[in-house]
């Protein structure tokens, strides 16, 4: 019999009424004659809710605790959602993390996944159950509860998914699809029928938000092919796959914004080995997450270094750098804070050339300035002035024919 | 050092301000130099939330699935009472109650516990840290999570007391302690200082609600002191334990009473062997709790049989017994809705005579009809008209001396 892991997110059970649709749907999915094994995440707003009430105790919680205490939330929706389904006539039964065997490292509120050890759901799917499971959450070796981080479910779907070996990996949420690029900004974006994981990580990395990244790996590597579809309209979805001969005649993919970012620069840095260590050392030490890093042609002995990084680690960043700076004799540090990264995906980048040539010079022609550019196989991103995001991506959208249906 | 389980109820901990009061108390008594072991309960409202949200889904939720949702409530409050405590400089670390061990039958939404594994917190206690245990959960031997109850944190914290040999186990909630009888009835109802297990045992089957009666039976089975406080103010509470000489000279101890009880007779029955067996295995088959039982004296081959049941289960109970009455040739089956019970406690009545004498006769002298009567060996209950309760609570408080210091 196929086997099918479906994964639902927060606003696909947020209330009542829509965890009863959600039991409907997968209800018709079981008439269909597939075993199958659903993940559920926490009810749209309940982990923000626990986030609240611990900051209200603590600005900086104990991250074991925190654990248990968010752990929670799936394990409420998933109560739920089973009811729901025996409610119709259905059975079903519901499973922590734990109890299906998600074992994970024990680095608390982002653990990430070792071993799947999926006994019980064996069990349960030979006895013709409904397998609903709290998602977002594993356990440690020494027994401790631990969650996969925002958007965790996801991995929890696709690890299970790869455990049980199923046919497919469907993660139902609030959108449609992948889109070229956000809807918001581009009115004639258009879903994407299918994507690479490649592209499909450069595009959670980047900012589209529709899966969590670390599931993307674990779907690569598993070869498990992922179906993003909506819980709330009964549309075709798009499906992340191995990249196909398809695939690589499309030249860009996608398009991906990521406003929320700033660039640092230290002025006058003497040019001598070591110093570029010196300073990444520190900022790592201090957990700032950086993106990019730029270092200047040295003159006369002196370079500027630059790096981007999310807002919200401005202020630390610039205290930290402030004091290095007298340490490394450097001349000035500089911030601009309003900075927004834009980046074009493409498979069909690794056989196309003039790709980033053409990026450049869009750019350009609306007089965009570009005070950085980071490649790898499938992207190009720059950096530039936040203010132009929606415009850029709306000429780049134009430029690279992405409304066009292929 | 010595070892002290606190128990702290839901109204104890039911905002987040009353967390990190708590968080106070208990590391004032960790600053006595005692090792803490403290059982949390959902903050108040969260259990009834919980139950509230199945019950949109199923009138009859399964119970396997409602034991994870309902154990939800307790991993919250306990995560948020160890962030409370860490927050204020103590080493705290959260337990469920799987992870200390508590080992339960498969009864859901009302298991009992078997066995207390308690190595983890054994181990935390000698790392020197305060240990918080979700209270009113388990999981039995096939691994699923169960619950324990109403109440059930008491028996939790008990358990623990009794496995982890403490010195003593402290019951924190919103009453003071228990007192004569209810003070929203008697205003001179006074507080005791100490009572027996088993005097305590029959106030709580009564109706006094401090405890859960199975916490109360573990106690006495392994001698854990009981100590029952208010966890706002800072008064004396009252000690639970076993019987001495002293309490034996205090004849009535308390006086309880349930107004929430109906009663159901079955008239004209033909007085064969096996005639009651059949009701009552009846009545136990469709799940229908009764207490107590009368039979009259046979008059020409016919008998009346009559029994209370909570008052929520009248229609249950007259529905089964119209269909049974046909069944054994009874005349007629009377309902009486409005029965309250009335009882008094002491452990003195076992070396007191003429105590049953007096109680009939206080409420004889204000007119008050005694339907049915019961009595143990340390209890007497008698059933009257709903509407005396209060009236039959206060004479016989006066008429026993009640309010009187001793």
């Amino acid at each position: 019999m196929r086997l099918i892991v479906q994964k639902y997110g927060g606003t696909s059970v947020g209330n009542i009424q829509r965890i009863k649709e959600v039991a409907k749907k997968i209800i018709a999915s079981k008439k269909n004659g597939v075993s199958i094994v659903v993940v559920v995440s926490a009810m749209a707003g309940e982990t923000d809710k626990l986030i609240e009430l611990a900051h209200q105790i603590s600005p900086d919680p104990d991250k074991r605790a925190m654990d248990l205490l968010l752990s929670s939330g799936e394990r409420i929706s998933c109560s739920l959602l089973t009811l729901a389904i025996e409610q119709l006539g259905f059975k079903a039964v519901s499973f922590t993390g734990r109890q299906v065997g998600i074992l994970t490292d024990s680095n608390h509120t982002k653990a990430r996944i070792k071993k799947v050890e999926a006994f019980k759901i064996h069990q349960a799917l030979k006895d013709g159950l409904i397998v609903i499971v709290a998602g977002f959450q594993g356990i440690d070796e020494k027994d401790n509860v631990t969650t996969l981080g925002r958007g965790g479910s996801d991995t929890s779907a696709v690890a299970l998914a790869a455990a049980l070996k199923a046919d497919a990996c469907e993660i139902y949420s609030d959108v449609d699809g992948v889109f070229t690029t956000d809807p918001n900004i581009v009115f004639c974006a258009r879903k994407l029928n299918k994507i690479s994981y490649e592209e499909m990580m450069e595009m959670s990395s980047l900012g589209a938000k529709v899966l969590q990244i670390r599931s993307v790996q674990f779907a690569k590597k598993y070869k498990v092919p992922l179906l993003v579809k909506s819980s709330f309209k009964n549309v075709k979805g798009t499906l992340v796959t191995e990249e196909d001969s398809e695939m690589e005649e499309v030249v860009v993919s996608g398009i991906t914004y990521d406003k929320d970012q700033a660039k640092i620069s230290i002025i006058g840095v003497p040019d001598k080995p070591g110093i570029a260590s010196k300073i990444f050392t520190a900022v790592a030490n201090n957990n700032i997450v950086i993106d990019m890093i730029i270092q200047n042609i040295s003159h006369e002995g002196l370079t500027d270094i630059s790096f981007t990084l999310p807002r919200i680690e401005t202020k630390k960043g610039m205290e930290l750098l402030k004091t290095l700076n007298k340490k490394i004799g450097a001349k000035e540090v500089r911030l601009d804070k309003n900075m927004s990264k834009i980046s074009i995906v493409g498979a069909g980048m690794r056989s196309h050339s003039g790709i980033a040539a053409k990026m450049f010079s869009v750019l350009a022609k609306e007089n965009i300035n570009i005070m950085m550019i980071s490649t790898s196989e499938i992207k190009i991103s720059c950096v530039i002035d936040e203010k132009y995001t929606e415009l850029a991506v709306r000429i780049l959208h134009k430029a690279f024919s992405l409304e066009k249906k292929r």
